[in-house]
């Protein structure tokens, strides 16, 4: 018996359709200004709506456990997977920080491995690997083996050079003016996180 | 009788509570890189998240009538208003999309005025301004008058210097790399549209 129900061939068509149609990217989102991560939710957003697979992994874990992006993805079933707990800027064990950051990357592999998803985002990735704790060979090699289709994005600032040479669509967002450091208003819920 | 039910004072208790906790920001989103557009739509994924009241209007139509964004907007009930039939760049008629941009622009006007939003996107809206058909010193008014804890995004290439003046957070997208320039590749959808 090889049977198929009706929505699995649908699935399947739909996909190869898009398979066939897509070239995936590597896009890195860097500099010092603001839009890096905003700029890779939108792209999710965008891309739910075509009801692609989309993950998303955070490098930093934020001492704000209620981050707009994480609400708003429960809500639409978009997997938002921080990294594991105790890490921030202030983190002051950086063994463990670079364990879990080591532990993070694995599972990314594995996602550009399978080729499970459409869309996977790295998000805060550029700084596990200016610290040193994953070599940037090693993720090169990840995203040329991944599966042609998929499409990554890479945000963080100082991207290494060899991710930039490997990438596709490079964007630097550049600070122009900051309400933080020039007028001293604190970090807003709904535009910042 | 003054009745009121309970969901009308949870709503207009957290109303206040919000408006309280935020200094709204005049955010510009500008360069010749990728990012613009998206990064307010990740603001916008992020506000939803947190119920907020958020709106787009769009000053390009684009000949692509079944955007990624707008699936996804409605899918979420969030309203994104693209500009009258008949505008592309590809458009002709300079006399009528000048007529339509300023007609989208009445309306957003209005919302700035009435404050029914708590984060409005103006979206492609620079050129608008440097073609000439809205004028900057309009735009700066209506923005100094609106209500102190809505956000605005402006987002498009080179905004001009008054806006830039009377803005808060402003961000240049500049273009590192890409794909279709240096490799020829076509847009793709989910990630471009």
């Amino acid at each position: 018996m090889d049977e198929k129900t009706p929505s699995t061939t649908d699935a399947s068509t739909r996909e190869a359709r898009r398979r066939n149609r897509q070239h995936g990217l590597v896009i890195v989102n860097t500099g010092n200004g603001k839009g890096k991560t905003t700029a890779a939710l939108g792209v999710l957003f965008r891309a739910w709506g075509r009801e692609y697979r989309v993950r998303m992994f955070q490098f930093i874990k934020s001492s704000t456990s209620n981050y707009g992006e994480h609400k708003a993805a429960k809500r639409l079933g978009i997997r938002i997977e921080p990294m594991g707990d105790g890490f921030t800027w202030l983190s002051k064990d950086l063994e463990r920080t670079a364990a879990l950051a080591v532990e993070q990357w694995e599972r990314c592999r594995e996602v550009l491995r399978t080729g499970t998803e459409d869309i996977v985002v790295l998000d805060e990735f550029t700084y596990a690997m200016s610290y040193g704790w994953v070599p940037v060979a090693d993720v090169v090699q990840a995203l040329e083996k991944r599966p042609p289709a998929m499409h990554v994005i890479v945000t963080g600032r100082n991207a290494p050079q060899e991710l930039i040479d490997c990438a596709d669509l490079v964007t630097e967002m550049q600070e122009v003016k900051h309400p933080y450091t020039d007028q001293g208003i604190k970090a807003q819920p709904g535009i910042e996180f």
